[in-house]
């Protein structure tokens, strides 16, 4: 088993040289929040790390969670890696001092997330899906709601959950059809069926707390007729659980994250589920878009951790296996050389570490965005912190999911055969990351939010600000002669990326929808090397200042860090330019093959 | 389970329409093989296919091979699968009537065996890795030991494998340790260890016949003193099979093709394991790459026939599955539509299509080669056809092999959450074709094979030869009118490689092969955009030929054809420009950054 998963001076460096998060603690919400706190936390989390989430990564999928008379065994580590999460504070974390949270920086709770993901995301996603669910209750639930399930939530002895995909509605949720009928006690009957519901049932925990969508019947149609309710897999009566008819019906066999389950799940048939609803009636999709947009940035943070486990396993691999010598050397009477010695081998490491990190970036940067967005009593800088969020959001979802199944792969091959084979731990974080291209809407999903609402919403303020934030970066970057030129490359690459949008905005007004969007994945990806590009340009810019000052023993912390944004910009960024060719021809090849022609 | 795996209208279409393979009938060898030749074996092999191997592929994924009492357990449908592939003379069809063979054309051949291992990889590779070995005994053994191995590896009895990779050498062959020691009885006693061997031991055979490599006692070191031997399991004494002290330590736990064994072997360990010679002493690598070259070609077949399974299972639950409406329809009264009305579900299709369709497009163009060079009379078109098989061969291995597994991740995203669950087959296409870019080489390997080979070789006569054949085929596009634009869009990409090509070429004049070779992965990358490229223009010519006079029914082929050919040109082809840029620049950030600043 490879020794590290995640690199803590990465952490700090991006909170503290490129981010400078530490300084929101001028505003009220976080005053408490100084560098050594942020030290604090961090080494915190990679104790409980090191502890209890990275020793069971591989056992929770070589012991893969079943379902068998009723119950849903999970690995029995699990149970105490969620109590470890609970106790150390983190699943209250986010929430006010005055309800037990720790009124904690998004971007430091996100920071440190992201170490538990590294060392094991099957196992941590359990906590945080539950935190998430506790917020969502924390915001529209009612005070009644608040006391019964938030404390034992917190307590990691409840799970929580997101129930909204339905076997007819997956992307489409404006399709479920789950119902809720109003009883005269004042709960709601459900009935119906869910399926993937991430930590659905398991035996880690006493009981199960179902955010869960319906329809009440009678609802409008559509998008605007479902509500959100809680329903607990056990409710209480008279001071006891009690069953609330909520049955799993099976759990679904995975290509990874086996230890995590996805359940399938039968709501009232015994006509005896009740759901408490939360917030007002039909409004449970935008309410549930806290939850949803939450956990999209964790799906990045996911992604990217693994990515982050595999890269330091196969930079590990890279440092130890001897293989081959160099082209100009064909003397096998000498030694073979560290495969790490080989161009290509640095080319895959690189091309790892760049993804991982620079993804790494833009997600504590979406954090700050949170965090300016939740604790500014500027209304400006709140309204633009929380656009840039949404903007990013899906960037921040889609683009460490994708590349960050191209990085695994990528690690896996730096081990050869020995990373198709399970003695080493690659196979698993190849399984394990694909899935987050999918989780919490897939690719194509992302792509058309960001291009047909995203991009379009506030007449475009959002992709405005987030040229503003580039070129801030492109000015300071090109104050630093060693800069200049990679300062110049995303100038033009940024401009690029502006002119294909104005060229997609007018193909809105003036065609269908159909094919103004019909390339939206690309306009993703597009948006997302640009996104990158620019974190790269930012950590480069820290970089480049710490190194000035930098001792011998941190330099090449600091060289590793322009390597990697060399990397980036050498390597990554000329994509940009197939994809702009293809966003700016008239070919619709797409749109015009008929379904009957795809053969 | 899909109901389809392959389109045997297409290899039609590629070996009558595109190819014109069956002229090949003009050459004596192959005088036999009319086009009814041809229907009748594409038959016989789908019927194959259809009633041995396709229906085991998950099984034998589900019931993966193991280990026990020194026994290698696989699936009990592989034994009859084997025997069927052999009593339909698939082992034995590529050698001379004379011998039992059927002196198949092996481009016909190999479309063959694209059926098989579309239709389960796994166990289909079981049959032509003997095939591989028995050619090799065929070329190299002498009469002895050809009467010995070859009828029962015909027969599918015994298994062939080759022996090559050991702990301390895999890609590094020249640093291989088992040795050889010449006895008095005329043969030799092998020590050693030997893993990662497919095949290398399993309960469907009665015996296994290792063509290994080994360095006989005092030979030369490096490359050239390395010999290769025939290796039984068990050989024949007095008539009887005897144990040949080749013991079978552990098959590895591999991420996919759990029902295709890669064993470990233990050479001699009591020191009774006899080999024998095959061809001169300290040959063994020069003739071992007759059957590794083979073996590129077959792992590309793998890889496009893993990929052509999961392309109709996609495209299967795309015709089925309702979700969603169109961008300009918000109405949720109205029935969603099939996802295939989606553009970016298209989008998946066309690409994997194109991936698949464009790589068997190349691999069967190089077993045309492969025909010329071994039955034509004219010595010039001998060697020109050795020239191009020679160069291309390292692209028809991985391009499919590298986009195969792209077009597979892509296939599981139309399936969304179900593409990640098993079940549907998706994910085990995933997992399989992953190795492909492993085996015989990995991609890494032959990007310096392409460039630091191939492309060199002959005063660079190969490369010329194949931007002849690129530039025969844009003339005759560009006689039709529909054509035309692409013609000029493949000449200008085409230059580009050429200029890249030169470039690199006085890069390799000037400096260290380490500079010249540090991106020959992206080169390789390169060389198969145009090359695929070029073979979707050769198809598109065809299919806009047949469109003119194409019935109803067989129009939606065509246009089937059309919109790949298309796809490829307008989401494919631009990746061209990128690469270029970084193959001009002048940053050598992989070559100069030092192993230790990676971190």
């Amino acid at each position: 088993m490879a020794s590290e998963y995640v690199s803590v001076s990465n952490l700090r460096f991006l909170l503290f040289d490129v981010l400078a998060s530490p300084q929101l603690n001028r505003l009220g919400l976080y005053q408490d929040y100084d560098q050594e706190a942020y030290e604090l936390a961090l080494d915190a989390a990679k104790d409980i790390g090191d502890q209890f989430l990275f020793p069971i990564y591989r056992e929770m999928d070589k012991n893969k969670a079943y379902h068998q008379d009723g119950v849903v065994h999970v690995h029995p580590g699990l149970k105490a890696a969620i109590k470890a999460i609970a106790e150390g504070g983190w699943i209250a974390a986010p929430d006010d001092f005055e309800h037990g949270g720790q009124q904690m920086p998004l971007s430091l709770l996100n920071a440190c997330i992201f170490i538990f993901y590294a060392a094991n995301a099957n196992a941590a996603a359990h906590a945080f899906l539950t935190q998430g669910a506790a917020n969502l209750i924390r915001s529209f639930g009612d005070a009644g709601l608040q006391k019964t399930y938030i404390p034992p939530m917190y307590a990691g002895d409840w799970q929580g959950t997101m129930a909204l995909t339905e076997p007819q509605a997956g992307s489409s949720l404006s399709d479920i059809t789950t119902t809720a009928v109003l009883t005269t006690e004042g709960h709601y009957k459900l009935k119906g069926q869910k399926i993937y519901i991430s930590g659905g049932d398991h035996s880690a925990v006493d009981n199960v707390v179902h955010l869960m969508l319906a329809r009440i019947k009678g609802a409008p149609e559509g998008a605007k007729g479902i509500s959100l309710f809680v329903v607990p897999k056990y409710r209480q009566e008279n001071g006891k659980l009690v069953s609330n008819d909520v049955t799993t019906s099976g759990i679904f066999g995975k290509m990874g994250q086996k230890g995590y389950v996805a359940a399938q799940l039968m709501i009232g048939e015994k006509d005896d589920c009740q759901g408490y609803l939360v917030g007002a009636p039909h409004r449970g999709l935008p309410q549930m878009f806290q939850m949803m947009n939450e956990a999209r940035i964790a799906t990045g943070l996911m992604a990217t951790g693994t990515a982050s486990g595999a890269y330091y396993a196969s930079l590990q691999y890279a440092k130890e296996r001897p293989q081959g010598r160099h082209p100009s050397n064909k003397d096998t009477g000498q030694q073979q050389v560290l495969i790490i010695e080989h161009a290509d081998v640095r080319r895959m490491l690189l091309f790892q570490k760049a993804i991982v990190e620079g993804s790494l970036g833009l997600l504590l940067q979406c954090c700050y965005y949170a965090d300016l967005a939740r604790a500014t009593e500027d209304k400006e800088a709140r309204e633009q912190a929380h656009l840039l969020l949404e903007l990013l959001t899906p960037i921040a979802k889609s683009y460490p999911a994708e590349m960050g199944t191209l990085a695994v792969s990528t690690g896996m091959q730096v081990l050869g055969g020995a990373g198709y084979c399970d003695d080493f731990p690659l196979e698993q974080y190849y399984r394990d990351i694909r899935v987050n291209a999918i989780y919490e809407g897939t690719t194509g999903i992302h792509g058309l939010d960001l291009l047909g609402r995203k991009v379009m919403m506030a007449d475009g303020k959002a992709a405005t600000l987030f040229l503003r934030e580039v070129q801030t970066t492109i000015k300071e970057a090109m104050k630093m002669p060693a800069l200049d030129p990679f300062g110049r490359q995303l100038t033009a690459a940024a401009m690029g990326l502006h002119q294909t949008t104005m060229h997609l905005v007018e193909l809105a007004m003036k065609e269908a929808p159909e094919i103004f969007l019909a390339d939206a994945t690309l306009y993703l990806e597009y948006f997302g090397i640009i996104a990158i590009g620019w974190q790269w340009l930012k950590q480069a810019i820290a970089a480049e200042k710490a190194l000035a000052g930098a001792e011998r023993e941190t330099e090449a912390f600091y060289r590793s860090k322009l390597a990697a944004f060399q990397y980036f910009f050498e390597y990554e960024l000329p994509k940009t330019e197939g994809i702009r060719q293809r966003l700016h021809s008239s070919n619709r090849v797409t749109l015009e093959t008929l379904p009957e022609w795809i053969l």
